[in-house]
C-alpha cells in the first residue's frame, strides 16, 4: 500500500483513532503524545535515511503504521486496556502478539501489510532485544524487516534527551509503589534507570540519522545526571 | 532551646519520626527524602549566613525545625494524613494552621519554640507568599522571624534544578488526572511551570547564600527548557 494514496490515508486516521482510544488514558510517559511524537521521529529518519541510501527500499507505510502502533499491546500498560476496548470491535483480543495484525486487518489493511506492521511491533522493546539481539539484527539485515531499524530508532530518541528525563520521572511517579527498587519509591531510582539504559540506547541505534540524533541528547543525559549528582553532594555532606 | 543541647537532640528525633509517618506514603516530589534534603541545605545556608552577619542571632533549633516540619500540613497532600494519624495521639487535629504547634508541644518543646515553628511553616509556601507578599517582608524585617528567610530559600531550592525538574515531572506523574492544565494531563504542563514559578523562585530568594545557590540552579532550568523545546520543534515540523 502506497504512503501517499488514499486508502493509506483512511486506513493510518482510523488507526489513529484506535491507538487514542487505547492509549488516552495513560499516564503522559506512554500517551498519545508520545506515539505521535515516535511517528514525527521516524517520518524524519525515513526522509534522511532515503537521501543517504536511495536504493534501500523502505516502505513508507510500514514506517509509520508500525510507529503509530509500536506501544499497542506494551505489556507495562496491558491491564489498562480490558475496560477501554470490551466494546471496541477491533480488538477482539488482548493477545499482544495479534493485536495490532488484528486491528489493522479489521480497518482493510492487506495480510502482508498486517503481518508486516506487527512483526515490527512485536520486536521494537529493549527488553525484547536484550534478552536475544541476534533476533533483531536477523530481522533488519536478513529477512528484510529494514523499517524495524527506523521505528526503534525513532522510539529510543523520545527515551532520552530532555523529553526521556521527562518521561523517566512521570513514569516514576504515575507508577506510584508499583514501581520500587529495593523497596523503594526514590528519585534515584530514575536516576539510576540513566546508567542501566538510557545512556546504552546511543550504541544500540540502528540508523546513521537515529545514531548522530541520540549523540546530542545522550549527552544531555550526562549533564543532567552531573547536575543532579552535584546537587545531592550539597545535601549529603 | 540550643540546637545542642540533648533536648533538643530528643525534640528533634521525634519531630522527624512523626515527619516520616506523615510523608512516608507521598510521592517522591513531597517525601521524607525531600524534607531531609530541604534541612540539610536550610543548615547550609544557616552556616554560610552566621558567617556573613555574626552578630544577627538566627536560631539554630529554630530552622532546623522549621525545615524539617515545613511540609506538615501541605494542602496537597492534606487527604492522605487522616489514615496515618488516626491512631497517633501527636496530631488529634488536621488543621494545618495548628498541626505543628500541637506535635512539638507533645514532644516537648517550650510555648515559645513552638509558636515560632509553627509561624514559619505557615508561612514558608510560594503560593502564601504569592497572595501577600508584604505579609513574609513584615515577618522577616520587622517582627524577628529571621530563620523563615532560611528556611524558605532552603525549601525552593529543592525546587530547582535537577532535583527541581526531577520533582515537578514526578508530581505531574503521581497526581494524575487531577493535575490538568486546560483539561489535559501532559508533560508540557511540567514545563509551563517552569516559567510560571519555577524560574521566578530566584528573584525572591531572601538570603544570600540561597541566591547564588538558586542563580546556578535556575541556569539549569533554562538549559533544560532550551533542549525541551529544541526536540519539540524537532517533532512538530
Amino acid at each position: 500500500m502506497d504512503e501517499t494514496s488514499p486508502q493509506f490515508k483512511t486506513l493510518y486516521n482510523a488507526m489513529s483513532t484506535f491507538v487514542n482510544t487505547c492509549m488516552s488514558g495513560h499516564d503522559p510517559s506512554h500517551n498519545p503524545a508520545h506515539v505521535h511524537r515516535v511517528v514525527a521521529l521516524a517520518n524524519k529518519i525515513l526522509t534522511s535515511e532515503r537521501a543517504l541510501h536511495p536504493t534501500t527500499p523502505y516502505s513508507g507505510a510500514v514506517v509509520k503504521l508500525a510507529a503509530l502502533l509500536h506501544d499497542i499491546g506494551d505489556k507495562k500498560y496491558l491491564h489498562s486496556l480490558a475496560s477501554v476496548l470490551e466494546s471496541d470491535s477491533q480488538a477482539s483480543t488482548l493477545d499482544p502478539t495479534t493485536m495490532v495484525h488484528h486491528a489493522l486487518i479489521k480497518n482493510g489493511a492487506t495480510e502482508v501489510l498486517a503481518s508486516r506492521v506487527q512483526t515490527i511491533v512485536s520486536h521494537v522493546s529493549y527488553s525484547t532485544e536484550i534478552k536475544d539481539p541476534s533476533v533483531i539484527r536477523r530481522l533488519i539485515d536478513e529477512e528484510g524487516f529494514i523499517e524495524l531499524a527506523i521505528v526503534q530508532d525513532a522510539d529510543r530518541l523520545d527515551a532520552i534527551g530532555a523529553v526521556g528525563i521527562g518521561r523517566t520521572f512521570t513514569f516514576l511517579g504515575a507508577q506510584g509503589k508499583k514501581f520500587l527498587v529495593d523497596g523503594k519509591w526514590d528519585m534515584n531510582n530514575s536516576i539510576e534507570h540513566f546508567g542501566d539504559k538510557l545512556e546504552l540506547l546511543e550504541g544500540m541505534m540502528k540508523t546513521q540519522t537515529g545514531r548522530e540524533m541520540a549523540r546530542v541528547r545522550t549527552e544531555r543525559l550526562k549533564v543532567f545526571r552531573g547536575w543532579w549528582e552535584e546537587e545531592m553532594e550539597v545535601v549529603s555532606s
